[in-house]
């Protein structure tokens, strides 16, 4: 079962899917007490996708495929590398990714990406999954030129539509060996597979959660494999995760 | 005028003082329409004072006083350097900072605290103002250590406890020319003026807003003075800031 926040016309509405034909709306809280309302829709009839998270925070976790960190040029981690990414940069299914007109090279990552259930800290590896209320499509789409020039990622990992996430959380999938693809523009770009992490989901849950409590609807971007590159104004990037969907967004030149 | 957040007993609540005797309950948002609900009470009825405002996002700001910069072996940066605090981190006035295990070098850092009032992206300078709600006294704990070995500042500026933020947020207070001071057990360890800053709030609010859309709550940490540095376990340390008030918060070991 799929979970999505979305709209129709000027509604908000949340709901559960089984990804083809019809939604069916729910309220209360998806990782808690919830209901169906007994109302049901086309998915065509969605206006509009919403972030399927509304996080406090976002930790994405750079280097987290082996092949990725050698085409960075950088060394094999020796534990989990943290790094912040602003919840004002979250787009949803659909919406547009924005080139800023102060970067002249972006680049997109597929990852996977985790939402956090339940309050949490000091979290053992083998109750991680217990915290996790499923897993959706991430693009950690990074101004790589503000990346190699500023000393914090704020602005390479945070500007705004930097975050397109969805197009809803699967709440089943298990995803320890999923394929995780990125297209560009029908062009398969990122090809792996989440067993090729260097740091396993329970051990990142737990890891994190030492440093800082972890808060439901958290989200962890998981790293992103091999096969970065740049994107140009009119690409259609579509993060392809087995078992979870697709997530589809296109690259808009600001203003 | 004032405005805090804070529980009595099992009750959290909301309300405005003038910072001494009385806090007036309101209820609503205080950026936009409010009431005073006619209830009110001491201060030291209040039995924990809350963080005055639950952010989307914490920005901070390194390096902003000259003089800090110079002691920290930086150069004066030619614009802002930001970085992202979890909001996880946060504490209220008189809640304890811990010192986590993993660090042996832990320091204060007083710094000024901006609100957000509204929504807002490329905010021009000499419109700044008008999307300020008001001013706290923050404290940009730093795991010195960590800061140093990590290549991203996520757990060194992020771990739970980190910023320690009230006791309010001054409404009214101008905050372009205060006096902020660290006092540690007593003794004044930071002494400077908000009129030092290497880029003043106006500029701060509109570079910020370039890059990420700014929403109500959201806090802005403009940087620590000249002065920092480590704790201990059992200090009480206080940020004081002219006008606004005074932040404590004592330090424990964790465990």
């Amino acid at each position: 079962m799929k979970y999505l926040r979305f709209m129709v016309g000027e509604e908000t509405l949340q709901g559960v899917t089984d990804g083809i034909g019809y939604v069916k709306e729910i309220r209360g809280y998806i990782g808690g007490d919830y209901q169906l309302t007994g109302r049901q829709l086309p998915l065509e009839e969605i206006t509009k996708y919403l972030p399927p998270s509304v996080p406090t925070k976002i930790i994405a976790v750079g280097r987290n495929y082996r092949a990725h960190a050698e085409e960075m040029g950088e060394e094999i981690p020796t534990e989990p590398f943290l790094f912040l990414k602003a919840p004002s940069a979250l787009i949803g299914h659909r919406e547009n990714i924005v080139y800023p007109v102060e970067s002249s090279r972006v680049d997109y990552e597929a990852e996977l990406g985790l939402v956090i259930s339940r309050k949490g800290r000091h979290i053992p590896p083998d109750e991680a999954d217990s915290f996790i209320l499923g897993c959706c499509c991430f693009n950690d789409i990074t101004a790589r030129d503000f990346q190699q020039k500023e000393h914090q990622w704020i602005r390479a990992k945070s500007f705004d539509t930097f975050a397109p996430c969805g197009p809803w959380v699967d709440l089943s999938v298990q995803p320890f060996d999923l394929e995780i693809q990125m297209y560009r523009n029908g062009s398969l770009v990122q090809n792996s597979r989440t067993r090729d992490f260097i740091f396993p989901i329970p051990e990142l849950v737990s890891f994190i959660s030492r440093y800082m409590t972890l808060y439901p609807g958290d989200i962890i971007a998981t790293g992103t494999p091999s096969g970065v590159g740049p994107v140009e104004t009119g690409d259609l990037l579509s993060v392809r995760i087995q078992g979870i969907g697709e997530l589809q967004n296109r690259v808009i030149r600001e203003g």
